[in-house]
């Protein structure tokens, strides 16, 4: 069975067909988040702080770092600023010490930048996963060799040098590369987490079932774990977090094993719980009835975030959390 | 490509692997309904008008009626009371009358007594489900004939005279029998919808993966629509529609076609609606759309039946309903 193996410096999470499906909080992200990136350029992280524990409290079992921040400030009194290869590295430095200095789950390097994804691998204790490659030469010979260096799995974008196509083969043609070129670097393909790429299903009538047939068949002929920027799905629609909430479980039970998405959202995490029990990675229901007391919290009017922090905070206080080593 | 057609005096029906989930309304049911019986003995129908057009409004494509009351104070008066052979033909008739008369969906005639389902065959206007025959021999030799002198579909159900298995192989080896028994009478495989049983959950923890396994291997190797009572999944778990809402995504991806199941739940009812836009079977999202209307609506206070009647008026306004022939 293919695990790909997550670290932190005291956790291991399992990406897997016969694993609870693993959440990746995608919250730590200055890219369209102007308050946040001025935040960053101001070297104020508590914004980045809060979001870190609150996603964790939730039930993200992996945290995204993208360092994509736009320094406008600093940009006009120093030029260097404008460079993103000048800033990223920087920032991803301290964001992950941030981060991995209050949790203690997997992290998720995340940079369209390879100085800032080197900067993140050379910080992040344990083993993160690398976001992200892709099918274009020049990123596949950029990354594949960190990937190799660092000994980390990584997330390989079904796109190439001719963009992104509307046709799943090649979609999946082009998974199926990027797995036999990390496979001549001498990676295995345990290590390659494919994202598929979700397109909306309100611009793309075939949107879902194209993502759960390519899941089934990355699954079924590579092998490989698959993730996906899930919200994606419902971009543009009425009820969006309704739309998520039925895609993420038809998702896993096609075969998805992990999502970038926001955990803070109760609607989504309790799909994915829900699809946990039913696909059999919930013995004996426990996660299922412990959420079940997170929802019951809600309706006396606590928000999920709160709910989620006092029943982990219960939680570790009745003999730790799951998946703790040592 | 499989379809059921199941057809009211006025409207078409299709069960298919290319049509939106069928949503049969369970709740015209007196089984474990002790006020709704003694309504029925005393020959007050309006329970049951009032359960048919409120399902209707929320979205049930085809109604169940079931006829299995216990009629308490007429056994004591007069023994004949006592057998359903002698309540139920006439009290089928009756609810069926009553149904159609104030309804358009087509029906669902759902007795274990082979003289209702006959009787309400001979009352039901265009072409109605019969529920149900299971793989028991009596049961097989009573319903078939009737199945094939009124050409309708009949439900299928995965259990014969060793009972209910556990095993999976065995519930699809009875479905198969049921479809080979029933080609000898001349009934196509269309014709016959098969209700793999669903168990729960909670004290079986394989019961989710068995019918999403099952579903798949009837549409696949049996090429039969599929259908299930699909609560019994979440029975004896908190937080139920949770589990219901994430199980009915996960089964349509897998292939079933049609549920019997409370239609006056909003969050299974927005569960299928958004399934049925991933899986592609929502023109223009223009069913979604429709319901996030709904949805809206409730935010202000509408319970989920208020709303949807309310918008079930305002589109028979704007032209009449979908699906409507004629």
């Amino acid at each position: 069975m293919t695990r790909t193996v997550l670290e932190s410096k005291t956790k291991t999470v399992i990406i897997g067909f016969d694993e609870p499906f693993c959440v990746i909080g995608e919250r730590i992200n200055p890219t369209g988040r102007k308050k946040l990136a001025a935040e960053l350029e101001a070297g104020d992280f508590s914004t980045v702080e809060r979001d870190a524990l609150e996603q964790v409290a939730c039930g993200a079992t992996a945290l995204d770092v993208n360092s994509g921040a736009v320094f406008t400030n600093k940009m006009a009194e120093d030029p260097r600023y404008a460079d993103n290869n000048f800033v990223e590295p920087m920032l991803m430095r301290e964001m992950i010490a941030r981060v991995q200095a209050i949790t203690d789950v997997p992290l998720v390097i995340d940079s369209s930048v390879p100085a800032a994804l080197e900067a993140g691998l050379a910080t992040a204790e344990g083993r993160p996963l690398l976001n992200s490659v892709t099918g274009e030469e020049e990123r596949l010979e950029l990354v594949l060799p960190l990937v190799k260096k660092y000994n980390v799995p990584v997330v390989a974008i079904s796109n190439d040098d001719s963009g992104i196509s509307e046709d799943p083969d090649v979609r999946f043609a082009v998974a199926k590369k990027i797995v036999q070129r990390a496979a001549d670097y001498g990676i295995a393909a345990c290590d390659i987490v494919v994202d598929p790429l979700v397109m909306p299903v309100g611009a793309m009538a075939s949107a879902g079932q194209q993502v759960f047939a390519l899941v089934r068949r990355l699954r079924d002929e590579l092998g490989v774990n698959t993730t996906c920027g899930a919200s994606n799905i419902s971009f543009g629609l009425p009820g969006r977090h309704g739309v998520n909430a039925a895609f993420l479980p038809m998702a896993i039970g096609a075969g998805m094993t992990s999502a970038i998405m926001n955990p803070v959202r109760s609607v989504e995490m309790e799909a994915i719980r829900a699809a946990n029990l039913l696909m059999n990675h919930d013995p004996n229901g426990a996660d299922w009835i412990r959420f079940s007391r997170v929802l019951d919290a809600m309706k006396e009017g606590a928000t999920f975030a709160e709910a989620s922090q006092a029943a982990a905070a219960a939680g570790a206080g009745r003999g730790g959390r799951r998946r703790a080593r040592g």
